[in-house]
């Protein structure tokens, strides 16, 4: 047996970015995971799930040697092969769907929702630990239809949680049209990425460096900027993207912004990023095609869409807007809130009741709940269940006689057999 | 921008000892949670979370330094405090109760559920990333009132998977009572955790070396074997505590077993395990009192008793019994079936309507699908909602006419405008 340190301390406290939930802030991470797991499967995706951890090779594959700085990275005792907690799911969920590729319906349709980990300084609206969604598209042959399925599904969740197009914007843009464009302004094909990673700093940037940079890849800023939305707007998929967004009531919440390019390196076409309409806050939800990924993981060439959105700044936007429900709210929402207080009249009969009366209950399925409080006062006990919100009071007298009280409407009947107290709160 | 490595790998495979969660995989594990959450809600406890991973002292503290080599520990890249992911949680929930002991109320009732990590060797029933429910009493002054109402939890957990007294048994002990009786037994005092380290691994050790580590430490093991059980259900806590079982209407589903120590330092009284009645698979639960726990991570001294199931095991015996309910049950159960699959007529103006009316439906908080296969032929295309057990096709022929069929009952209405069509499949 191996004995604990001798030493207790006072000072345990959560690692710096990770969150310790109590029920109503657990509550209320469980409004915004239900909103986010009902949206998802309204829209026809199914839900996945894979390791917390992946073999390191996972991600630098993907993201390259670079990344690992961004990781919580480790071995198993005694040295083995490398892991790292996941940073986010796309990896993963691109070797889950190369190893069954063949198997696997066209379109695939899958969401996720978990934990990812990020060994970066934490920030507001970006922590060390985080719940994230995603939904993704893969194997279907209109990217079209999937491109504006997925953005549907991603406003979908933004309005179930009562914001609107005045509150959030979608800001979309093209990788490829983009680099067209970047073309046609003067950069070389060889600096294309560069030209990509620069519009991706810009926000980051003075001006004055920003058009430094620009002007050592030929970048003619000022023609870029005014007519590159315009452009965008104006190709091919620009026109369907918007046209068919109109035809689902969306186009409102919508607008073409050449400066989104998301960072990562693998985005092959349309990318988008949901922003609070003032700027206020960190993007709320970011995504786009990835066609060449699930090759490099093993897989056939696959066209494939996704996105992500994490609690944190969405929390924040909810809250900053007035959206987020009152506990109470959240509470019935989750179905949390007790069928029934059981007590007793202070009588030893009654008392010895209380207990095969709660379990009664609870194995016929109900939430039932007794007090704790050491008073006789029934008074108080009565305001006891009214204040954890319980539909009924139930007051044990003897095995033939309890009081059954509807807390809602106030109405009570007396004399019900304990025997028969289930059946008169069945919903 | 950073470079993905050329080197593409068809070989990527999840971690040993974790698990990829397909759709239906993963559905059965949302299967087993929900009962689980409805259980633990229905029982008055509140759901709490905490940090993946935690300060590694926080695992020293409580089960010293022998733990490290079974933890999967790291440190940030550069260099920083160490972390370990969480193989359990109850030094989370210790850490959580202490730093706010004295607003929470007595007694604090809490649930958990989500994965722990173990880097041990993956057996049968033991794996390195699993999913683990844990319920928790703290600060109930009555030990009888909490030790009886979380056994009453957790035998209604098993109860609502649909097993029964007969399928499994909950094995009951007590260490301070086990304790007592190894020094009736001759054993003294400074040899009781030897002793009790001894119980504990019996059923792993050749009943040879049993005796001789017995003999060592002058532990009669006839006198044991015959009498302990008896002794310690006529304990005074034993009477008491099968007695309110039996109020529960459980008494059918405990038995005393002097066997059960639990291998963990740090429990101080009631201890219990649940098993396969047959001794098939490993424990499916387990758990016991903890007094001086709260007290070691910086709390007030204060009485508590848990239990933690991970939903390996249960999975495994639910399977064994024919009590994993079907694929279509699970799915029902979890409110995944497709209220209405949309499809077309096959013309150019119905099939621009397909889009928009999902986006209606699923706007309105339908669950709304369409078919993604190229046949125009109808009858393969209602064929394919069944097959996604939709309670309602919808086939749009123009904008005033749609076909509206209830593949339940057969039922079906012709001619609705394209606009109503949400309000006739409302549930």
């Amino acid at each position: 047996m191996s004995t604990p340190s001798s030493k207790p301390s006072a000072s345990f406290q959560a690692p710096t970015g990770t969150r310790d939930f109590y029920p109503i802030e657990l509550a209320r991470l469980r409004y915004i995971q239900d909103a986010w797991r009902r949206t998802s499967i309204n829209h026809g995706f199914e839900e996945i799930d894979g390791p917390t951890f992946e073999h390191l090779d996972l991600y630098t594959v993907k993201s390259g040697e670079g990344i690992v700085s961004e990781l919580f990275s480790f071995e198993r005792f005694g040295g083995e092969k490398k892991y790292a907690l996941r940073p986010e799911f796309t990896p993963t969920l691109a070797r889950m769907y190369a190893s069954k590729a063949n198997s696997l319906p066209k379109p695939t349709k899958w969401f996720w929702m978990q934990n990812c980990y990020r060994a970066e300084r934490p920030q507001r609206g970006r922590l060390r630990e985080f719940c994230q969604w995603n939904c993704d598209i893969i194997g279907d042959d209109s990217m079209l239809r999937a491109d504006t399925e997925l953005l549907g599904c991603c406003i979908g969740l933004l309005e179930a949680c009562g914001l609107t197009a005045g509150d959030v914007v979608v800001r979309i843009s093209d990788r490829e049209v983009i680099e067209q464009y970047l073309m046609i302004c003067g950069v070389e094909f060889p600096q294309l990425s560069e030209g990509l990673r620069l519009l991706d700093a810009r926000a980051k940037m003075s001006s004055e460096d920003f058009r430094r940079a620009a002007s050592s890849i030929r970048l003619n800023v000022a023609q870029f900027d005014t007519q590159a939305a315009e452009h965008a707007r104006k190709s091919v998929g620009g026109e369907l993207l918007f046209s068919e967004l109109e035809r689902m009531g969306y186009s409102d919440w919508v607008t073409w912004d050449p400066a989104i390019t998301r960072g990562l390196a693998y985005y092959t076409g349309m990318v988008f990023e949901v922003h609070e309409a003032s700027g206020a806050e960190r993007a709320i939800a970011g995504g786009g095609r990835y066609d060449g990924l699930i090759e490099m993981f093993g897989g056939p060439p696959t066209p494939a869409v996704g996105f992500g959105m994490g609690d944190v700044v969405l929390s924040l936007v909810l809250q900053d807007k007035g959206l987020m429900p009152s506990d109470d709210q959240i509470a019935d929402k989750l179905g949390l809130r007790p069928d029934a207080v059981v007590i007793s009249n202070g009588t030893d009969a009654a008392e010895e009741l209380v207990v095969p009366t709660l379990a009664a209950l609870r194995r016929a399925g109900m939430h039932a709940r007794r007090s704790y409080k050491t008073t006789k006062n029934i008074g108080k006990l009565i305001q006891d269940a009214v204040k954890q919100r319980a539909r009924y009071v139930v007051i044990i007298e003897s095995p033939e006689a309890a009081t059954v009280k509807n807390l809602d409407t106030q109405a009570e009947e007396k004399g019900v057999p304990v025997a028969e107290v289930g059946g008169r709160i069945r919903k």
